[in-house]
């Protein structure tokens, strides 16, 4: 299992990993010379951050994204939780704590606009992110 | 990798999708003959349509969904990107671009009322899907 | 592919399943004694409840976001299905049915506050959760 690890710098926001999501499958490729296709299980063990996919080219769409979140879990709702911040386990769910990436002849697949979230909820923080190697029918 | 299309008709809607997955098992059987139990990954390459599995009996589920994610994400929301469909690219992200289906002795394994479905948010378009086999305990 | 059923008591609610997610890695591990790192996928065979993961430590969190997922998606809302559950099939896709939990040396990695949830939509029932072991690099 790989880790990687992210610095968010605002309350809430969306981070581009894709960089880290590739330099994951290049250490995996590097320990595992058979692996070729298969998928890249993304995880994170966070409670108020998730993982997404969207967008990579403009960043008004992430930017969009972010305050429509922001409207539709507004942070002062009438919450019961203490500390504060059940608005971002909530967006946490919407967005999902786990993802599957493929990967084919050692490649990331992705689509020409798609670039790899995480969704930060209750930052700044210092946000990690798992990744977990799943072979495709060859095995390996 | 498996790869197949669906041709979407209106701006939004829930494409059934299930019999294309069943095809693109069926073609993975054929290749490794093996293959008994896993799971199938699949992945929506686009930023404007997702992927789901809910009800395949009743259409007027997937009627009432539609019209839910049409009015929580309005089209004319005031969104800052160009495209005009910021909406799409936040409903992509609610219904998220990958899936995990389970596969049990060469069959897809999915509950009595579930269908799979392609979610567009932008059509009418040519979309794809991708699948890939991953196996199970048997490796194979 | 195991299986384990959860009695759920409300209408909708969040019911932790970590404590058998893993009860169902353990007869994994049992099985396939050589099975060490991979990941484990979770898939919810019903339309009208879904999967997440979220906070395991204040109740607070839970009780927070299932208010928020009722108000969101009103049961009383202008659906045309005759069931009166679309509330519920909406809020299935909004969790999703599938969910990837990444196992190493044998153990379920979750972070430190993170409890696997079943989310009702449409209770009280007994509801199935299905698991299947995606083995890692090692191929097993």
């Amino acid at each position: 299992m790989l880790v990687f690890h992210v610095a968010t710098t605002a309350r809430s926001g969306m981070y581009n990993i894709t960089a880290d999501v590739r330099q994951a499958l290049r250490r995996v490729l590097e320990e595992f010379p058979g692996a070729r296709s298969g998928a890249l299980a993304l995880f994170c063990p966070h409670t108020t951050c998730g993982l997404t996919i969207n967008e990579g080219a403009d960043p008004h769409v992430c930017r969009d994204m972010v305050g429509f979140f922001d409207r539709l879990v507004p942070q002062d709702a009438a919450f019961t939780h203490a500390e504060g911040n059940s608005d971002a386990h909530i967006k946490c769910t919407l967005h999902g704590p786990s993802l599957l990436v493929l990967v084919e002849d050692g490649a990331l697949q992705l689509g020409t606009w798609q670039a790899i979230y995480l969704c930060e909820g209750d930052g700044p923080r210092r946000r990690s992110v798992w990744a977990q190697w799943l072979p495709g029918p060859s095995g390996r």
